[in-house]
């Protein structure tokens, strides 16, 4: 598994080590790489946080936070190689001048700094300023960032401009998780490496397209947080949009990082606007009432611990989007999105068109479209549903859906399949840009997003209730039902 | 399984009973038929041959040969069923004033006689002749014959002209048992009732289609009759061409018989004559040595009984077919068929464009084409090879083919697989052509046949040798490395 190429070493500078996102998620992804043989031998892991402690102590979080967070069993050698990266330095970010101990403990000359900003966003201004300070950046720094990147377009530019003060847009590696995921990788492959697909995807030839992102879950006892969000901006400007814009931008000239993001804003920016003049036939908000998850009695969202029991904030969101440019034109995408429904399910349905002329009315009045699904979780893979014969000495020729089935797992029985986090922390420290987010894009995402959630605000319509369990308010159905079609069952 | 539609009940009359045909292959089918409900209840089947014999010894004959030719145990009801259906003439065919005595056994008021001529052509004429002058026929009459008809233009003519002196062309159905198979029929299915490969169907997308029947037998102590065929004329004129018929054909308007005779024959026409001029470059004959299967050893087409040491019989023929008209223009079909070869294997390989552009030149310096293999035995199904990134961390996308895959006998569990001479036997009696050879068809391959057969003839070359458990001459692969393309491993 493990790539010849070696890298520059890095020291990456965990701002907030103690925190949430770096106990959680950043040091058990740093911990399966090691365990790949993935981090180059010389990198350092340096955790900053205000709290006291030392080296010895953030050693002892790091385990903890494996043991708790991580299903997979710690393995002594190589958590032996991954402690001996660690260190730790008190800083209270809100003060520049100690900013000056992180020269104490990296190295410019022969390792790249890193700094992951593990923090909440208002934080970042003082980090920007208290780095420029001390002198340890230099032109091949970098900086890693998460979503949310602020919570609309001027939010956004907020963040940017404070980031792009200290950085230049090189240097900046904003992470949507969903863009390392094998599945999304693999549309790249799936789209461009196939004449049978590449060939077929237009307007031509294909009738709509469909994105959920089902969610089993509520929101997790972050009621505060997701109730000024909603799911709009938690889950549909980034990941849904990322995923739109994979599936439906052009073919880029190569893979690299400036021919992709071209492509993708060029998708972003032929988004059809919607606004208070179209919002409601192009949109549905949901909330989730109380219901059944596999069973169990789970709360509505207005009974959540910590609910303001007025809240307007939606759980569940579905948009039809309109892309006017030559390829789509006249082929809608349908996104949905929601917490609480019946099942975890990402997936993406390309429906092609029927056809002109049926000679098997015998059989099928109507034959049914050709689909292509793309499951991207919980079990990754692709499958063409089409008709074949029903085998059978019947004088009519009887047709019924069959499947031709590529499932990721049983394929690639082999390959350890990583989560796109990790995937995305190591191309961090590597420095390769492709699979992280443009500044261009998240502010062309918030604007297309701004005049939605506007539009919303216009009329201050209180979202359709829908128990949760279910696929979301009836209204999404009529959604598809009013363009003569139909969600993916 | 019954089909509920009822159908007018016949008198099967089979001329030849006691011969091959008829005790290894047809009372076998219609036991199988009878076993599926499927034979109409009144149906009577009435065996005539030139030996001395009662209904008993008739019904005794057809026990035996379920016993010796098929591999399922005989069921007493089924049995007690089919075997009151029997009763045996003795005529012999010759002598036109015996046939009289089928005024004793059939009754064309109530029922449809169907004769089966499971005979040699050359009994045909008295046949015919005889049936006119006793009195037994009517309009709905019908006549049922199989391949061989005729060695090639001439003898075909020769034997389609004494039928159509007694049965009309709407009367005659002519077998070739590849239109029954299931497979053969999902082809309609493939192509005409998913948009994924209707669209894709013609010279823009695809780069060349295979088909290949391979067979490990060898001629099986038919060398005298084999020896005067040869495989052109033994299995490509028939089903290789009904194939390809199928595979590049346009949409016919509907499924009724004529529709798709008549798109079959304008692919006949359109096939581009081979002749002395380019007989060298598009056409390799074959003959095997000794040699192993499955690691048996094998004589020698020349040292089986009976064979003349100086034969140029070909045992194995690749072509390469160009069809003159708009849809495959530029797209070449290879044609291959063979005995003593590595394996039984009946498959349709459809090989697409590579994509005019490759953003994946890191991992595939050429993108491999997608294909779409259709599988006719031994195991129906169809399959989609395409590519695929492999799950991994590399920074570089690394792709790798994979296969969407159907396999009928797994899709289709429930349903019993009947065999392509079941079928085609069921339709007879049923009356529906639709899958059998038109006169127009059959006169229409052999004029293509014969001129291949004239150009080999005029240079009256040796087949090139070829070791029995091999995939045929090393010409084979030859004639496709010319135009830098490649046989399917």
């Amino acid at each position: 598994m493990k790539d010849k190429k070696t890298y520059k070493p890095c020291d990456l500078v965990i701002f907030g080590a103690l925190g949430d996102l770096s106990r959680r998620k950043l040091l058990i992804s740093l911990y399966r790489l090691e365990n790949a043989n993935l981090i180059e031998p010389d990198t350092r892991i340096i955790g900053i946080d205000r709290h006291d402690g030392n080296d010895e102590e953030f050693v002892e979080t790091a385990r903890k936070s494996l043991q708790e967070f991580s299903s997979e069993p710690v393995q002594d050698a190589v958590w032996a190689r991954f402690s001996a990266r660690l260190s730790y330095v008190k800083i209270d970010l809100t003060r520049l001048d100690e900013y000056r101990l992180l020269n104490t403990v990296t190295d410019n000359k022969t390792r790249v700094l890193v700094n992951y900003f593990a923090v909440a966003p208002f934080l970042f201004k003082d980090i920007c300023q208290g780095l420029a300070k001390c002198g340890v950046l230099t032109k091949e720094s970098r900086m890693v960032m998460e979503k949310p990147i602020g919570n609309d377009l001027e939010s956004s530019i907020e963040i940017n401009d404070v980031v792009a003060s200290v950085f230049s847009e090189d240097q900046v590696f904003r992470i949507d998780h969903y863009l390392g995921k094998e599945t999304v990788l693999n549309l790249l492959a799936l789209r461009f490496a196939n004449s049978i697909f590449t060939t077929n995807w237009n307007h031509n030839t294909i009738d709509h397209i469909q994105i959920t992102v089902a969610e089993e879950v509520g929101i997790e006892g972050r009621w505060d947080y997701f109730d000024k969000t909603g799911q709009l901006r938690d889950m549909l400007q980034n990941h849904l949009l990322q995923i739109l814009t994979f599936i439906a931008m052009e073919p880029p000239v190569n893979l690299e990082a400036k021919s992709i993001h071209s492509e993708k804003i060029k998708v972003l920016k032929a988004l059809r606007p919607i606004t208070s003049s179209n919002v409601d036939e192009k949109t549905v908000r949901g909330q989730y009432t109380g219901g059944f998850i596999k069973g169990q009695a789970v709360p509505g969202y207005l009974e959540e611990d910590g609910a303001n029991v007025v809240s307007k904030a939606e759980t569940f969101v579905a948009l039809r989007v309109d892309i006017d440019n030559w390829r789509w034109a006249s082929v809608p995408f349908y996104l949905r999105t929601g917490k609480r429904l019946m099942g975890k399910r990402t997936e993406i349905v390309v429906y092609f068109k029927q056809l002109p002329h049926n000679i098997f009315k015998d059989s099928f009045r109507d034959l049914p479209p050709n689909k292509l699904i793309i499951h991207l979780q919980p079990n990754e893979g692709v499958e063409i549903e089409m008709l074949n014969k029903i085998p059978g000495i019947d004088e009519h020729i009887k047709l019924q859906k069959t499947r031709l089935d590529l499932s990721f797992s049983d394929a690639f029985k082999k390959n350890r399949i990583f989560g796109g986090y990790e995937k995305l922390v190591l191309e961090a420290m590597r420095g390769n840009p492709t699979l992280f987010l443009s500044r261009e894009e998240i502010e062309q995402a918030w604007t297309w997003i701004d005049s939605i959630q506007d539009a919303w605000k216009h009329y201050n319509e209180s979202p359709k209730a829908y128990p949760a369990g279910t696929w979301g308010p009836i209204a999404s159905v009529a959604l598809l039902a009013r363009d003569g079609r139909a969600w993916e069952e």
